[in-house]
């Protein structure tokens, strides 16, 4: 099974795809699209869907993982964040592909076994996890793969429940 | 020229079209698409999204104005209207429409006359401006018709500004 994970931004997105085999997870692709500073917000989230689009279509992944976002800080960062959030949302919904939500507590449950995690140790065990030589960069990379192997434990999770019933 | 005011929300999205021709304003059309709470998020997006373009495709409106957000309260609620937002300009980015920002307190000072105005006054001034019988229901489609007929009278003080240069 092929898992998408989406660290939305209006400025940078992460994406990570990655192969759950059993308990194995295998990287496939990484990276982040980038838009610049100085189009209109239209035109840039237009720039993300259509990558979006285009990797869906290309690499077919059956789940789509995204942080649930809680902002307590900048509430105009929460907008944008939200926006590029909408087009990544819509564009899964446009290919029928269910798309799951964990919050940074859950990722940093999942990633490194304990909710207080720090960003080092969380991009550390993506590395570990995935058998990488170093950590994804930039920062955005390594944080939808999180998200993706938050996604493939929980997968695991929700498998073993649906056994003990 | 034809306007399209967007007030932007995943649960009811208002938007009313208007008519600008010369220093008169005409109601085209105004309403409210509404997506159902219990679908997953995505699904509403979707739904908001296709509402949003076949509305574009049947009307051809030239310019597109939405409410530039400035949320102090609940960030959650300003994820949520960033992501509705997000497919409104992806839609508007798709058809080539030009989209326009507005401030709460920019389309109080365009349709009352000054910043500080209420909710109902801005209603009634709506309803005054378009030569309505009565006001628009719900809010959200008062709401959208508002920043149309901001966005009507910013373009009349561009229009003057380029005659002054």
């Amino acid at each position: 099974m092929q898992i998408l994970g989406i660290d939305p931004g209006t400025a940078i997105m992460g994406y990570g795809l990655i192969e759950k085999q059993g308990n194995r997870l295998i990287p496939i692709t990484y990276a982040s699209w980038r838009t610049p500073a100085h189009i209109p917000m239209s035109e840039r989230l237009l720039m993300l869907y259509t990558e979006m689009k285009a990797f869906i279509e290309a690499h077919r992944p059956e789940q789509v993982a995204v942080e649930e976002l809680f902002f307590n800080r900048n509430t105009t960062t929460a907008i944008s964040v939200g926006q590029a959030r909408g087009v990544v949302l819509l564009a899964a919904a446009q290919a029928g592909i269910p798309v799951y939500e964990y919050t940074p507590l859950q990722v940093k449950q999942a990633v490194v076994g304990y909710g207080k995690a720090d960003k080092k140790q969380v991009q550390q065990m993506v590395r570990a996890l995935l058998g990488l030589n170093e950590i994804p960069k930039p920062d955005d990379t390594a944080d939808a793969l999180a998200i993706a192997i938050c996604h493939a434990h929980s997968v695991n999770l929700l498998n073993r429940m649906g056994e003990i019933k």
